[in-house]
């Protein structure tokens, strides 16, 4: 459980904001000498009818340019329309969900990402604004929610229409940007590999996380299951009120300890992110007939580059069975990730399908901790990566305004000066450039104040700067 | 695949019968000197009626009297009444049934078994003859199945209430016998841990065997299951009829490629009762979300003796798993064996219960290989060790006629005088000790068939009996 006591080494947002800002403007001016004759030609039906824009066509995108710290994804302009295969939608981006593989991803610990320059980004919400040929379940118009293995953290998307489902009535922009990862993962670990029953015992990693309040919510739908939580005290309250039966303070208490007060014969399933020691403390404590289900190695994720001790002792501590223990102990251990289940489209439809039932009896809903512009990425990833969020982080490719802009700088240079009371308002322009969020108003109150206390405690460690 | 090529020493069945028989008979007159005033003393109310018998009551019981060949389990003769505990019931022993685990006990290849001597047996069926105190839910003259970590081998067994159940209207005892154990191992790992659905494809190793057979029976209870069973090709007939889709020959055919002609992709489910080298092609030949659940080590059983180089090559070859393999593959391997849930007597009951209901609605039914007389175990573990059942090997209590036993020796005389007419007649005669089972007639044509096929082809190696 590194991450969140880790002293991360903490970006400077100034040079970051410098960094894109040249990426930005110069990129959207340059020559339109790119000819594109063949692209025009294979254009389809639905494309040709604005064959023109292939030049003047342009939009903002996130580009991870090398592998390292939050500075390393930038925003830059692509220009020039994308051309749709047959089967494929082009997708006018609205909001995307960030995921503890893109920050993996950026560290270049993720090997299903493309080598740099890349646009990561695993899913997103928006609206169809082309179909290629042989698509005929979609049309131009349809809310969509998008998966797919990387290239959604931009304004126009191209994916596959199978990789697409559309937004049940009611549901936000950030909603359905924040539902396919998270809930699909929880979901398939839970209700596939977890075989989850009435009256079983569960528990959730980092239950305050994007996962964990999807698996927590997912626990509930099934009779008297008790769902244990780990997460940091400040965070306790959300996860109750979320369904979380044991909420439980990994920073201060041994979670096994606690564990085995309540349930002395172990537990049904345990959901792992975290890697290393931690999963051979999840497979013992498993009760018969138990399934431990890895899904991520968040242990590794110390600092916001690649720390290679962190990596090495996760690699050391990597938990291996031999066949003759699981048949002693008549125990399961399973790996899941979504990102290496990008073939499956199929099954992956089927349970986006009973995800959305679950959505629309109002039995689950993505809890969104923050909205951040795209100019903003390197905050929204940090944010995660030291576990300040409870919920999803979200990215919005609505424009920033710009007098916030210019402001932005100041945030940071408040922060070497250690005044709380500019912090206070610093927090409060951030939230005026996001979107308003109405019904999660009385939510994010916690967040916010936790996120100061998590900032005094950086301090610290942001003199180390580089 | 090893025990069914690998050349098993041959037990002479009269050295045997002779090793037995003396052990029977002068135990039975043993001086009756060991006073019982505590068990007495401490005797329930419903034993308390017929004191004098623990004295006068002897039964027969097998015991094993130390590690090695089929000849170290004895036919011997216990006395004094059991004295029931507590929530114990005494049970007059009907039916007996073999299971690869009591192989493995007898070659000191489970750690299940106390030390010898003792009376194997994990599972049989037979009549309540007394109840304990505090036992509610059985009374004398219940017909009950019962499973236990060990002792079932013998005419008295003693075994918690709560590890009987009641045999339903229409099952035979040797049905019964040989229900619990291969129906609760094949269900728990199709149904807990497989997660088994519609359209899925399962691989069921030893198809023609016990958990074989209940497994395939359980596949065929859910829509549209792909069943893949390897056996050899002489019970392909029977295993096609009991329900496997694709029967492949492992003997003559490498079982990866066939499975892989018809599901390029794998499979959804893998039991996998061998171990070793077939653990690793069984992980290789899952798809993802797929299951390879393993429950033994029938590699390590070559010959009937330990064979230490069969167990290093076992060991050497055991399968062994990282986390971030399972993960990238999205695959679960999971271990299972009954022996290690005997805590789990909730969960157990639960699943008998399920089972029940399926044998009642007629979905599931056992199928008896052969049955024999205690006398004859040591024949009935060879049966089995040589894979040259179909379904169950049952032990029956019913005393053996006078004249079989003085026949026996021929019937092992003839195997070496290579007489088929001879062999029939033996068969026969092995027919009129077991209980009539009209029932199953036809169906016990084929194995017996068969039989013969396999002791022509054990007869080279009988050759080098030492």
């Amino acid at each position: 459980m590194s991450g969140e006591d880790a002293p991360a080494e903490q970006q400077n947002a100034v040079d970051q904001k410098q960094e894109t800002k040249p990426a930005e403007e110069p990129k959207a001016e340059e020559p339109k000498t790119e000819p594109a004759p063949a692209a025009a030609e294979a254009s389809t039906a639905a494309t040709t009818e604005k064959v023109p824009e292939e030049d003047t066509f342009t939009y903002r995108a996130l580009v991870l340019t090398g592998y390292g710290g939050y500075d390393k994804v930038k925003l830059q302009v692509k220009k020039g329309k994308p051309v749709l295969k047959a089967g494929e939608v082009l997708v006018r981006v609205k909001a995307c969900g960030l995921n503890f593989a893109d920050l993996m991803a950026r560290q270049g610990l993720y090997d299903r990402l493309p080598s740099p320059p890349v646009t990561p980004g695993m899913e997103c919400s928006g609206v169809v604004e082309a179909v290629g040929e042989e698509v005929t379940d979609r049309k131009v118009g349809d809310k969509v929610m998008a998966l797919n293995r990387f290239g959604l953290w931009q304004e126009v998307a191209v994916v596959p229409a199978t990789h697409t489902f559309l937004i049940p009535e009611g549901m936000s922009f950030e909603e359905a940007a924040a539902l396919p990862v998270n809930y699909i993962t929880a979901y398939m670990m839970l209700f596939d590999f977890g075989n989850l029953r009435p009256n079983q015992s569960v528990l959730i990693h980092a239950a305050a996380g994007g996962v964990g309040i999807a698996a927590t919510q997912l626990c509930n739908t099934v009779k008297d299951v008790i769902v244990f939580g780990t997460a940091s005290a400040s965070k306790h309250e959300t996860i109750s009120q979320g369904g979380v039966t044991h909420p439980i303070d990994y920073r201060t208490k041994d979670y096994v300890e606690e564990v085995r007060k309540i349930s002395p014969k172990g537990l049904d399933i345990i959901l792992d992110p975290l890697g290393g020691s931690d999963t051979h403390k999840a497979y013992n404590l498993l009760k018969p007939m138990g399934k431990l289900i890895t899904y991520g190695a968040a242990n590794m994720l110390a600092g916001q580059k690649k720390n290679l001790i962190a990596v090495a002792k996760n690699w050391y501590h990597q938990f291996s069975i031999h066949t003759l223990s699981l048949i002693q102990g008549n125990k399961s251990v399973c790996g899941f990730h979504l990102g290496y289940l990008d073939g499956e489209t199929e099954l992956i439809t089927q349970v986006m399908n009973t995800i959305l039932d679950l959505y629309k009896q109002g039995k689950v809903k993505p809890h969104i901790d923050s909205t951040w512009h795209l100019e903003q990425v390197g905050d929204a990833m940090r944010k995660m990566q030291e576990r300040n969020n409870i919920g999803k982080v979200i990215l919005t490719t609505e424009p920033m305004p710009e007098e916030e802009k210019k402001e932005e700088p100041k945030k940071e240079d408040k922060k070497e000066d250690k005044k709380k009371d500019d912090k206070k308002k610093d927090d409060k322009k951030k939230d005026d450039g996001k979107k308003e969020e109405k019904k999660d108003d009385k939510k994010k109150e916690e967040p916010k104040k936790e996120e100061k206390k998590e900032e005094e405690k950086k301090e610290e460690p942001s003199k180390e700067e580089k």
